[in-house]
Order: structure tokens, then sequence, then C-alpha cells
């Protein structure tokens, strides 16, 4: 694990060990959305740290996530399951409850990504983005709690953002924890959702996740994360979002799809 | 639920309910892949099929899906739970498991397709295919246990079909169940894991599914179905695959991606 002295986002999504596949923690009210509920990739990514602690494996591979009910800022509990340990994987499920109502639950797949040697072969290129010291901060000095635990860099600011819709659902944009922490495969599993969701340039007033799965493509080098995020499918109230997250070497790390519903 | 008289789709994804939560079927060999273990797809449907059964709401939403071990041929057990039962959406989880061991474990959420009524923006086409009567079967008299199971239409045999991998990672192609059973969602379930990996375009021997995510985008109408496939990235020798499937009126009514590693 990358860990950094002082990081918020190791403090807040740890959790302690109260029973043999039974953690506690509490959610801190620092990772809210605009509604004042907990964001999805933060309740995620503390589920994954429990779970990561009860497999032979260092690296989270693959994990899907099912949102029951919205999360609140509060003492949790955390339980976990290990389904099979293998020799090249290990997969688990965990659980997150508060107040004795499950709000998540998550089945993951870990792995040791330095130990992959397969062939490769790249279709796509990174975002081209100018360097973050020559983009804009786009978030307005008042902004969603969520948006304050990480550093996001634009080549100009969205229309949505400006009060202006411009019916864009897609965007590039550099990404990384405003805790100075580099991103390792957890912390990617948080990111991917991390950022504004792109159907807000459509004008609806918010989204919530059903379901969110990221695979970990790479380990990531430290620094900024070029992001690349679309919504191609609005259907009756529903939409994917896919997410990929480029390290500072230009090497694809994650790649995720959610299927939220909007709110109007 | 679409069913057909002697639907061998039917027949092979049911169970039988043996306990409060335990269903018993047993897989048949009629699912398997070149290498002889089941088709991660036929799994699924058989998990998705017991878990319809505890849940209220009629159709499929999201289903994610960790492939734990190779399935065979054989007796098995599947174990539902229900997490949550709303007024909108209810997510459950199912089991399976073969000779004690678990061979699949599935998350999924359900909802009632014809009551979404939120706004719908649709940024991409359905594959562009001569009708089916002018495509040709791409299979060879010797096929695989597995693809006997559906047709498929092409408007070329692609070249690694002939022996001759031309490097292409991406498809499109008609499919159908060849049973004559019109999909719904729990067939489209299926469906995005039926077609041959576009992988094997590269020159590998095999793929083995590690997560798959399947999102239904609407119940499809009767009759074939366009489907478009890609893989853009494999890494160290994972590689995601992502399957679109668009109905006989142009709507989209299936979206998946899986990570899958290959062998070589």
């Amino acid at each position: 694990m990358t860990t950094t002295a002082g990081s918020v986002f190791d403090s807040d999504t740890a959790s302690e060990r109260v029973g043999e596949h039974e953690f506690a923690l509490t959610l801190s009210d620092r990772w809210t959305t605009l509604i004042g509920s907990l964001n999805g990739g933060f309740l995620l990514a503390g589920c994954l740290q429990a779970l990561r602690r009860e497999v032979p494996h260092p690296d989270l591979l693959s994990a899907s996530a099912h949102f029951l009910r919205p999360g609140t800022p509060g003492p949790a509990r955390i339980s976990t399951e290990v389904a099979r340990t293998g020799r090249r994987t290990s997969t688990g499920q965990a659980t997150l409850v508060r107040d004795d109502r499950e709000i998540v639950r998550v089945l993951a797949t870990f792995a040791d990504l330095d130990a992959a040697d397969g062939p490769t072969l790249v279709g796509g290129e990174p975002p081209v983005l100018p360097p973050p010291d020559q983009c804009v901060d786009p978030y307005p000095r008042e902004r969603p709690t969520i948006s304050q635990q990480t550093d996001t860099r634009m080549a100009q600011v969205p229309g949505f953002w400006r009060g202006d819709p411009t019916h864009t659902t897609t965007a590039e944009f550099w990404l990384r924890l405003s805790d100075g922490r580099d991103a390792d495969p957890i912390a990617l599993a948080f990111l991917v959702d991390a950022a504004a969701p792109v159907v807000f340039d459509l004008g609806v007033a918010g989204s919530s996740t059903i379901e969110l799965t990221v695979h970990i493509r790479h380990r990531p080098a430290p620094g900024w994360l070029a992001c690349r995020v679309s919504t191609n499918y609005l259907i009756d109230g529903f939409h994917e979002e896919d997410f990929e997250i480029w390290d500072s070497t230009g090497t694809l790390v994650a790649q995720s799809r959610q299927l939220a519903i909007v709110s109007t």
C-alpha cells in the first residue's frame, strides 16, 4: 500500500477489526455530496480496505458494488467473507451496514499485478491535456464537500459549472487526491467515482449510482492522473458512465463503468 | 418472462427449489466451450433465473458476476439471498456451487423496466449490418458446443475463423438463441458472453472471464439482435471486452463489460 503520513483518504477509509470478519469505522462527513449522502466511491474504498486485509494478494484487480441505500456519516460496520483464495487471484465480499441497514454490497477480486506477464496490446490513447499547471481548477470557491478531497485541473471550465449546460457528456481532466497521497489500486476505485457526473451537463439535478464496477489495469505511477469520462446512453432516466484513468507515464491504470439513475 | 415451448435455454437455466433460498439444477453439457468448461454467461443466467424468483421486480437491471473456478456439467446448487427489496429496485445475491466448490458469485439488481420514465438521450448508433438473410453464418460445420445454442450472422467471416488472424478486436454481427426463444433481460445476460472473444483475432488460444457486469437498458423486442463487441486494452494478459446489444427496433437493450485473462 502507498501510505502518506496524515492522508485523509487513508484514515477515513481505515477500519478497526472487531471480529473475525467484522470491521468497525466511523464514516466521515468529509465525503458527502451535494445532497448530503456519502460518495459511493468512498464507501467502496472503505469496503475494499477491509477486504484487502482478508486476502493474500496485494492488489485490487476488479470490484463490483451494488448500492442499496444512501450512506450517511456516522458509525458503520463492514462484514467480509472470502469466497476463494487461489494461486493467481482471491475473491471476497464486503457488506457495509449502518444503523442495521445495508448500504452497499461489494464483490472484489485481488491479484498481484506485478506478477502479470501476458501479452500487451493497447488500442487507445491517454487524454490529451495541457500540463496541470497550465490548466484551471474548475471548482468555484463554494464547492461540495466531496470535491474538496480531490484536486481537479481542466483545460477550461465546463459550461454547466458556469450555469450554462452545453449538453456535452464527455470530459477529460487531471485528478489527484488533495491530501498528497499518490493513488494505489484502491484509491483508483474511489477516484473513478470522484468527479461530478457528466450528465450534469444535460441539466439534470442529480445522479445516484446503482452499480459500479472498476477494473485495475496497472499499478499507477505517482503524480497527476489523466481522466476521461463519458456517458453515451441516457435511457428512461438510467445512464452508464464510463471512466478511464491514465497515470503520469501514459499507462491505462483503471477502467470503470457505473449504471446510475438521474433525478430531475 | 418470455417463454417458448421447448426452449433449451429455459429448461437448462431452470432450477428446482429445494429449500427456502436453495435451488438445485443439473448443468447441461450443451453449454460447454472449446476447453470443456461451461460458458460463463450460461452460469450467470442460471443464477439469475433462481434469484428472480426471490424478488418482486420482474426485470433484471444490472448483474455483476465474479467467476471463481471453471464450471463443469453435472449437479449443482444455487443459494440466494435478498439484500434489499425497495420500491423501485431489489438487490440480491446468488452463489452457484458444484461438488462443494463455489463456481460463481453474482450480485444483481432487479427493477420494472416498463415503469422507468426519466429522460432519454441516445449518443450512439446501432451496428450497421446487412439484413440477416444477406449475411453469412461464420461457423464451420464442426463448431464448439456452446456456439450451437445461438445463431450468428456476419457480413463476412472474420479472419481468425479461417485461421488467418487479422488483429482486429472489434466485431459487429447478428445474434439470437437458436431454440427460437426471443430474448428477455436474463437471456441478454447470457448473450453478452455468447460470442467468440474478439481477442481470438490476436492469435491467443483462449480467454477466461474473471468478472462480467451487464446492464439491461430496455426490454428487447422480438427478433434478431445486433451486437457490437470490442476489446481496446490487452495489458499483461488481462483484457476488457465491451459488448452492446441492440434489438430489432434499433434500441440499445444491453451493455456489458467483462475483465478476462488470456491463455497463450
